[in-house]
């Protein structure tokens, strides 16, 4: 395989890994095969040879094993680590990864680290970290960093996901202009595909892509090789929006404009992305009320994350034990009715929340464009008859066979029915309610939704079986 | 702002749209309101306004508001609206949105659409379809598609994803034969970020960024610009795992081999991207079993995605009543308890959903190398321990002063302490079983760990309440 390497602020500094090359990529189970071998030789005091082991892994493997190591054994290999390879490490790595990796190292391997490399490179590794972190680092580097105030901009907003350094051309200037601005970058110039064009007033006014300037001769004017800019936005507006702008419109870089409309950063389409796959799946994660958490982070984070939602599902948990409560005289009339209250509220749960994932995803997809409310409030509650016209068969068939009560199942057929058109009705309407006071659908819907379902579910089978006792008993 | 437009066939033909150029981006909300103006002028007859209106849009907008306007409103616009215009407007798209739009306009416009453009073109956008719309339409055809047989590929492979136009140069050449490359393809080349070096064999063996190209002389050797391939794939490897590579290796595209290892396609961005934001977000209706769905898609696929499931828990649901039905002649003695059943079994859903919500994203991210099953099971039993603590004075506190019932709160408490830490066990261990046995977690795991809450919360609840019945009437 061809690999020729250059120097210079432009391109990754490999060297600094000794001669080896960017690896090859490797399968998740290799990965960690290979991890657990990194963690036995360190186990067994051969830390050289474990950093032998990982140097042949390409650095996205390196992060991924080193974040993965127990506390003690990551700080045993850094300490053999050069600097110089920590930090190339993260700046390998995708700005997710490196945050999440970044957060594992520990502020003084950090520290340590980018004080060996340029201030250029230190800033656009701290780009890639949380910003609390990188604001912490930058007060601890030996020399001061150059913009150090891009660092400022409050986390999820255009101004935190910018870098500072990227190529431009005035418009009335030649494709040569161009190539010669690509050459001072101090970023990887791979990470970007335009350069951008600015005008009289120094505001941009187009951009060139990177094939068109690979096409063009060195003498073609700017403008016969710009193509329009469709979006552009501030360093206040939100990651969310840039996001949906990157997918929407098929953007590979975002430029960053000031109040006016100067030219003052640009989003790079890894930091697009990483906002793009934060954004799908804290999606996820709001649902389940754990956004913020990983999967191996402090203890205390995911008691502050989990604790409040469990708490507030207590309170609504009670609504429904007050529901059942209301009913205490019929329960025990027939307590063969307790055994079945699972059954009606657990069913409209599951399709409440059916439904309103496949709304909320649509909300963050922006796929409701033109989409009337109403449209999908029919739709939701045509399903809802649909299945429970099925469910609540199937449910009286099992509850007249089991418990030979021909009353009971006909009382839990009718309250099925009706809690499962309740659950698609709700379950689309908390989304697209929630989202048109303003607050996050994906945050609260689901507890909202499943509050229905459960005190529907028990007032629609008790209240019926209270109508109905004589059928029962 | 400067607008110079090419034809040929490496950049989009803008001409058709009569001479607008392409526009800005637009907020939802601005779109939903040009929607709304479109729906209004349509029922109004004045089909030609309402596409003068979507004539000043970008594609991506246009796109969006054509698959929102109801069947009989988008059958009235597309009767004036030029085929070659529906082909640009659907090119525009990224894929997935492409998709989404292609079925909402049916084969008939579709395939009106596809014979007025060029087989290459035709080809590209039936690259973004769902692969079986694609083949019906490619059937339909008045001219034979150059290289159909990429239709063939199933969906969800890296065969469905690529593109069979690519730039190559063989790498004893120069920089020039790199660009007289770019210039013959036929998608548009601003979508391409490499060109691929081809060794003696036809064997890719390296690749040229770009913006290493744009910098480089003519007579630059191929070999002085090139860089290593970090991965390729194969036809069958899993979009799922393209996405992967993708993500974690930072590529902005990934070339597919055949056995021999010859190029024979490659995965461009924004298809990557699309399976990336169908991996991310699926997975997130994959916990809700409604995968495969839209919120404004067919009833039948509806109903066919979300009923078996429905099923599924409805069995689950009865195990836990047959669960309670065990425990009838101490619900008998205290109806009380009857009311408190949704509290300790619903608390233990809503903990197990949070910890498999986190394990099943972490493992979709590809997060979990090197960290083991055992830390982070311990890890959640531990939250579960403080959860339950917390929970477990809370609702022993409310259930004493609500009902007067020493017995009961002590019941309640202690059976909800051993809930959570059942929640928060089975919530890490099911996905981590699941995946180990080769089972998507994203689908089973809800159901499975809601099943274990409910029965365990049932039987420790009334378990203990029936050892404990003196304490409680």
């Amino acid at each position: 395989m061809t690999m020729v390497r250059e120097s210079g602020p432009g391109t990754p500094d490999e060297g600094l890994l000794g001669e080896a090359p960017v690896a090859q990529a490797i399968s998740p189970d290799e990965a960690s095969a290979i991890a657990a071998e990194v963690r036995e030789l360190i186990s067994e005091g051969r830390e050289q040879l474990a950093l032998e082991r990982l140097r042949a892994l390409h650095p996205a493997d390196i992060g991924l094993i080193l974040a993965g190591l127990p506390g003690a054994s990551r700080e045993a290999i850094l300490r053999v680590m050069s600097p110089e390879t920590v930090a190339w490490v993260l700046r390998q790595l995708n700005p997710l990864d490196a945050g999440r990796v970044g957060a594992r190292l520990g502020v003084n391997a950090l520290s340590f680290a980018l004080n060996q490399v340029h201030p250029q490179q230190a800033l656009a590794l701290l780009l890639r970290l949380p910003r609390r972190s990188a604001r912490v680092l930058a007060g601890r580097l030996d020399a001061p960093l150059p913009e150090a105030e891009i660092l400022e901009h409050p986390p999820d907003t255009a101004g935190a996901l910018m870098v500072a350094d990227y190529p431009t051309v005035a418009s009335d200037d030649t494709a040569a202009a161009a190539r010669a601005s690509i050459a001072e970058l101090w970023e990887d110039r791979r990470k970007y595909t335009h350069v951008f064009v600015l005008g009289a007033q120094g505001r941009p006014v187009g951009q060139i892509a990177m094939v068109d300037l690979a096409l063009a001769e060195d003498e073609t004017p700017v403008a016969g090789i710009s193509e329009p800019i469709v979006a552009a936005v501030t360093v206040e507006t939100e990651a969310q929006e840039c996001a949906r702008l990157r997918r929407h419109y098929n953007l590979t870089q975002l430029p960053v404009v000031d109040d006016r409309g100067h030219l003052i950063g640009v989003i790079l389409a890894e930091a697009l992305l990483s906002a793009l796959v934060e954004q799908d799946t804290r999606q996820m994660l709001r649902v389940a009320t754990v956004a913020g958490e990983t999967a191996d982070g402090p203890l205390a984070l995911s008691v502050r994350t989990r604790l409040p939602w469990l708490t507030v599902n207590l309170a609504t948990t009670f609504l429904a034990a007050a529901t059942i409560g209301l009913f205490e005289s019929t329960l025990a009339q027939a307590v063969v009715l307790a055994a079945f209250l699972p059954v009606v509220a657990g069913q409209g749960g599951i399709g409440g929340t059916q439904t309103l994932t496949l709304i909320v995803r649509a909300i963050a997809l922006g796929e409701l464009v033109g989409i009337t409310a109403r449209r999908l409030l029919v739709r939701e509650a045509i399903l809802g008859v649909l299945h429970g016209v099925w469910l609540g068969l199937l449910v009286a068939a099992v509850a007249i066979l089991w418990k030979q009560n021909l009353g009971l199942g006909l009382v839990l057929g009718l309250a099925m029915l009706g809690n499962m058109i309740i659950a698609g009705s709700i379950g689309a309407a908390v989304p697209l309610f929630l989202r048109r006071i303003g607050v996050d659908p994906a945050v609260a819907s689901a507890v909202v939704v499943t509050t229905f379902t459960d005190v529907f579910g028990f007032l629609l089978f008790l209240g019926i079986a209270r109508a109905a006792i004589s059928l029962i008993v």
